[in-house]
């Protein structure tokens, strides 16, 4: 019996990487299994990391900026003609104690820099950036700089890519040639309203209540700028227009276009063809809610495991109330990560041992015959 | 497909009947199997409800004592030429705050009360006594008590059943003749020792860490007297002997006889030939642990399981760290109660549809090839 194990990472306690090791390692000592490893993601953070231990990829070290425009070494990653730059080593996300001003002042020109970068290496025709895990809600505005954008102000004055600069943006001018960008989102979220990029994911980096309206107000003006200049008017609600703090959007107005993480992940580990030869799936997120069958690893599992009538097994850290949705999408059963009453640290904490038990417990109920 | 739901009680939370009821709704909602409702007991409290319920037992209410001595209604259950009588019923366990004395004030003679009353009826010539959740630790005193045997001081004095009076225990005269009782156990205890009536039990029924010591003495003085009363010597190492605060004790000094709960009962639900017709067997209990195995329910499936070489599922409200014990019984694959994070009163209160939503999973999984 040949399984498949095609998980996301475990947020917070395991990396896919991790989380395969250990359920392989459980399914190996339940029964004899092959065991197929197959780490995924969802487009956010640990794409490249996934391309450079799966796929060949190599780092290349890199200058940048972190997300409040401090100096730090960065990288990317070459995978044949193709550079792959993560947002979140660019312009990562700080936790409250670890940042130096407000969000006002953050910035994304540190993923601009990695991609520049990549831009100017020999035999590199196209950069994939992944949008997800930044600190930065600017609009993309430093990430624009660093490829050559130039901000105005009303006076003609020169402005730094920042979020604090987003109101003052008056005119903006475009270097001849942009390569092309593509980037991928791991959430469909468009620039402003309820399901933005501030009102969603501004609070953790740093929005207060307070400031969630002049955000927005800020991030529509320069989008309406942006958009002029462009002769444009349908960028900010393009899917994913808001990932990355608007990342998303500089990358529509560069002409590059956006495309769901997960599925793009999926298919550069040839999940297809893996799906084939699989009898049984196991796929897996930390959380398994409304989110996860709308492009995430989870979802994307099932959508192509049903068309190949395989039957999946998913392992979460908590499951939903409510199963018939992924039922619907094709899963077939879903097991929880914890062994019993237990906070969520201490299923964090536990994460490789709760894995390798159940993947024990799996392997033994779907060989249940050549076991004990 | 035809699924056996062999399980405990939920203690705490649900009775074997409603563990099975929402296991077997989940399982009925996952995919069209056919499930042979089978709730068990380890021969403890809900015994007799079992009895009643599925093996056409009829309920006789008699008058009785609670483990305090106060009057309230009892019964036992006339099931054929068998009645069985529960200590629970007889003298069951008070929470503190329903206590009107200390434990030295505590009797099982309303046990003996029952089995007296049950003794009477015409056609009864077999007594069961389920030994398990009761509050009394007086040694089976004040239940022979009940059943004719007096108990005098050094002075001549007849002393009344209850802990208070162990140490005056001087002289025992017995009836001529007891008819045969049988105990039923849920725990092997001795009377006496760190694993005995007083150490393992105690405390929950009000022994305080200063009582211990003189408790075990007063319960070894009372041993002694019985056994040299009798001309016996082993009376209180036999397995089940501090079962009941001692009332194994007690039924063995009258010439009954103690067995297993568990196996007992699944006998009497016919759990052999049950499971001869099952293709898939699923077993629980609120707490897998290493007790579980010692003559409990879910030892006693497991068994019986192997011996019929069918797989076997088990769901607990906790599953231990180290499985590998019940995989050796028999143990085809574990399943916690908790879907995510989650507190144990949590779990508790949402056994229900935690069960159901595990049965869903256990039928989806078992029939994949049927369902979605």
């Amino acid at each position: 019996m040949r399984i498949l194990v095609a998980v996301d990472s475990f947020k917070g306690s395991l990396t896919a990487d991790e989380a395969v090791h250990w359920l392989s390692q459980g399914l190996m000592k339940g029964a004899r299994v092959e065991v197929d490893p197959c780490p995924l993601a969802d487009g956010g953070e640990g794409t490249s990391a996934l391309v450079e231990r799966y796929l060949g990829g190599r780092r290349v070290m890199a200058p940048t900026v972190d997300s409040f425009g401090r100096p730090r070494p960065g990288w990317w990653v070459r995978w044949g003609r193709t550079a792959v730059v993560e947002s979140a080593v660019g312009s990562g996300y700080l936790p409250p104690a670890d940042r130096p001003a407000s969000v006002w002042h953050t910035t994304s020109r540190g993923t601009g820099m990695l991609v520049h970068h990549a831009q100017q290496a020999p035999d590199i025709d196209r950069v994939i950036v992944t949008l997800g895990g930044t600190g930065a809600v600017d609009g993309g505005m430093g990430f624009l700089e660093a490829l050559g954008v130039e901000f105005y102000d009303r006076d003609g004055h020169r402005l730094t890519g920042m979020a604090g600069h987003l109101e003052r943006v008056h005119r903006i001018r475009w270097p001849d040639v942009v390569p092309p960008i593509v980037g991928l989102y791991d959430t469909f979220v468009p620039l402003l309203g309820p399901t933005g990029a501030v009102r969603l994911y501004g609070p953790q980096k740093g929005v207060t209540p307070q400031d969630v309206e002049p955000f927005e107000r800020h991030l529509a003006h320069f989008a309406h700028v942006l958009q002029d200049s462009l002769n444009q008017s349908d960028l900010t609600n393009r899917p994913g227009a808001g990932a990355a703090g608007g990342m998303g959007l500089a990358i529509y107005a560069l002409g590059g276009r956006l495309e769901a993480g997960a599925p793009a992940v999926a298919q550069w580990m040839d999940l297809a063809s893996r799906l084939e030869r699989a009898d049984w799936v196991i796929t897996g997120e930390g959380r398994l809610d409304a989110q996860s069958l709308l492009g995430k690893v989870v979802g994307t599992v099932l959508d192509q495991a049903r068309a190949r009538y395989r039957p999946v097994l998913a392992v979460a850290g908590a499951l939903p109330a409510d199963l018939s949705p992924f039922y619907q999408a094709g899963l077939t059963a879903a097991w929880p990560l914890v062994s019993g009453p237990m906070t969520v640290e201490e299923a964090m904490r536990d994460a490789p041992r709760l894995l390798q038990q159940l993947g024990e417990n799996f392997a033994r109920l779907l060989m249940y015959g050549d076991s004990g």
